[in-house]
């Protein structure tokens, strides 16, 4: 018999069905004995009275695999409105040990106890709400995707095996490469940089690499990143609402179509307004200083207590949870970002914070060879190097004024759903303390 | 004044309209000047008499980038049948280098040379039909995700950076992590597996690495891989029509919107029917052998060359450049896959192959915690080992019957476009000679 999945059983009201799936619950209630069968798309509920039946069960557990045919019943109060009732049950693989943590409560592990989630990650997310996260990750991928696709994106792979270690910075995973020295990617920045010289805007969703020694809420040394590079925008606005528009599209999406899941987790409500409120650093600076008596005037970077403080003012002030800080102080930044000529000391850059954290930094590039290749050397870069061959050809054969961003998706799943450490919202998280699962 | 893009020219006759991008191609006719100008949709004809403008690309080279304001006029010999007249030119960023190779030739590089084409990637792309395989690239993994997500995949992404070795082989790049011992994934075979017991039907999109220690057409170190796993599946013939349509689907979508791409590349016409014709391995070695002479019965997995004859064997006598190679030989293959009762000496597993090349394998896997845990064993394999304690928790606790496929993606975009090395897909290939850039 053909298996029907749990959100069809409603549409087969008075038939005999066949459904398949994992013992997810199992109860007894006067006399009659009630299971739920978990399937990719859901619970379906099976009332079963007969004791042949249920001796079937005997010894066990929560994720033996069943197969149960039944008539279908009408039934508000079991999980897609009906129910199997007459069932006839098949065990496909029996399990006869007990799980190691328990799936059929709201959440399968407690929020301050992470270790017991990423140890039991393959259980635990036969919790349904756990589960949610990942569903989610998935949706968001597909609607980043389809909105850079409309907008003529190309996609792109960019090689996470990369040449010595071009784009500075101390965090890098070093290899031996057949007898060469080697690292792995920290972004695929230099090489989404060239292809704008061939398809104008280029995307990769793709991992990256940062041997990061601190184990924080934020860090961890594999991520997955979007990121975007786009050629002949007119300004640096023009690429702050381009990513505006696409945190906007795809977070309302979300929130639109998954408020089963956010409720599990407590997310609070979406407020996002069409043009996310901007600030430059050195207001943010003035007003957080004024706010809390802390003087932050000689701070370059924001500090990570100030991005929080300007989420919140934002969400008050402006009503939306995002918010671009902008014209980013020059010391912090890479060689290839566009010095801003109109506020000295600074880059055409920006952070967009969201819900009190950075998910990306959107800077337009420096686009003309020679003034590069000085910005190189001012940041003791030799533009000589083998690593920077094919990246300075792009310039030196035309490359017109562009920007792009990093984006981490990672912390955007985090935040959007509600979680509180960037490890929830990855499946099997790697920082300087775990390597397994 | 806003940009036109090159397909929009054409909508414009009669308007002034300004176009900006590459200068592409320049010539001298009757006194005329012909430029030609590339955008991320195509090239625009301009033609320019006034002298004071032709003065201004003087000593400029292809590449140039320029904005050009003209009046379009209709005209079929041009590229999207109209061109600008009196234009008036505004040079963004000038261009006083020839660029290494020339560009606005049928392709920019030699078949027989593929360092040229390696090392100038980032200027050769730039070539139009050199381009379109990259753009066949994204419309491929575009369209793949496509069927996927409308058949309940939930999209994943597993850790890179892995603990030990687990999947056995030699061919690992270790790195140190954080004191630890760590290699990179040769594949999320175990990761999604597990997944199946969260979601049934799981895929990924992304990078795979292997340290070749061979440099031939069909190896690199870094692959771009879509690995497929699915559960609840009613027998293996079921995986695989589930693989033959996405790649029938995916391939005639290609086909369909790509043929200019594709003629510049002469890819051959695709032929494909609906049901892939499937051979075991004997009997493939039973035929191979009578139609050549060579004696095979005694090998185990097919050779190079059996599996380009079997490939031009379906061509002929199945009308189907797609060929399934069934009941693989045991020896070959991984402790996870499921052995063929019905067939001794077999695993349930079959090689895709397409165009002479192997494209994916697809296997069913064991899902019997007991039987997998002996599996292990006869391989050598101790279950015990800290990197398959997750794993084996998915199976322990209920994991249904399922199969899936590793799936080159690489290969896929060669032999689709009628390629020779699968290099010639990826935007910066690596192999053992090659780590730039």
């Amino acid at each position: 018999m053909q298996r029907i999945l749990a959100r069809e059983t409603k549409n087969n009201i008075g038939k005999t069905i066949t459904i398949q799936g994992w013992l997810h619950k199992k109860r007894l209630l006067g006399g009659l004995t009630f299971i739920n069968v978990r399937d990719r798309s859901g619970l379906t509920q099976v009332v079963i009275d007969n004791k042949d039946e249920v001796e079937k069960l005997r010894g066990l557990q929560i994720g033996t695999i069943v197969s149960i045919t039944g008539n279908v019943v009408e039934e508000k109060r079991a999980p897609g409105g009906a129910e199997l009732h007459d069932a006839t049950i098949e065990v496909n693989v029996p399990v006869t040990d007990e799980p190691p943590i328990e799936i059929d409560k709201p959440l399968s592990h407690k929020p301050d106890n992470l270790d017991t989630l990423f140890d039991n990650r393959v259980i635990g997310l036969r919790n349904l709400s756990e589960q949610g996260v990942f569903r989610i990750r998935s949706q968001i991928l597909r609607n980043i995707r389809s909105f850079l696709y409309d907008q003529d994106f190309v996609e792109i792979q960019s090689p996470k095996i990369v040449a010595g270690n071009a784009e500075g910075g101390s965090e890098v995973f070093k290899l031996d490469y057949f007898g060469k020295e080697a690292s792995l990617a920290q972004s695929p920045q230099l090489y989404k940089q060239m292809m704008v010289g061939v398809f104008e805007r280029v995307f990769e969703i793709g991992p990256a690499f940062r041997a990061e020694l601190s184990a924080t809420t934020r860090h961890v040394s594999e991520v997955t990143m979007l990121d975007i590079e786009m050629g002949f925008i007119e300004n640096h606005e023009q690429l702050l609402d381009f990513i505006q528009d696409m945190v906007y599209d795809t977070a309302n999406k979300i929130y639109d179509e998954h408020k089963d899941i956010l409720n599990k987790f407590n997310a609070p409500e979406l407020k996002l307004v069409k043009k996310f409120p901007r600030y430059s650093v050195k207001e943010i600076h003035e007003m957080y200083s004024k706010a809390t008596g802390e003087n932050t005037h000689n701070d370059k970077d924001l500090s990570p207590a100030e991005e929080r403080w300007i989420c919140d003012y934002a969400k008050k002030h402006d009503g939306c949870e995002a918010v671009f800080a902008t014209n980013l102080p020059i010391e912090a930044h890479k060689f290839y970002q566009m010095i801003n000529q109109e506020d000295s000391g600074t880059v055409l850059s920006a952070d967009l914070l969201f819900r009190g954290i950075e998910l990306a930094t959107c800077p337009m590039r420096e686009n003309d060879y020679k003034k590069l290749t000085k910005q190189m050397e001012q940041k003791g870069i030799d533009p000589n190097a083998a690593g920077f061959e094919s990246y300075l050809k792009a310039f030196k054969y035309g490359l017109p004024i562009h920007g792009g961003c990093g984006f981490g998706i990672d912390r955007f799943v985090e935040k959007l759903v509600g979680l509180d450490n960037v490890k929830e919202a990855i499946l099997f998280p790697r920082d300087i303390n775990r390597l397994v699962p």
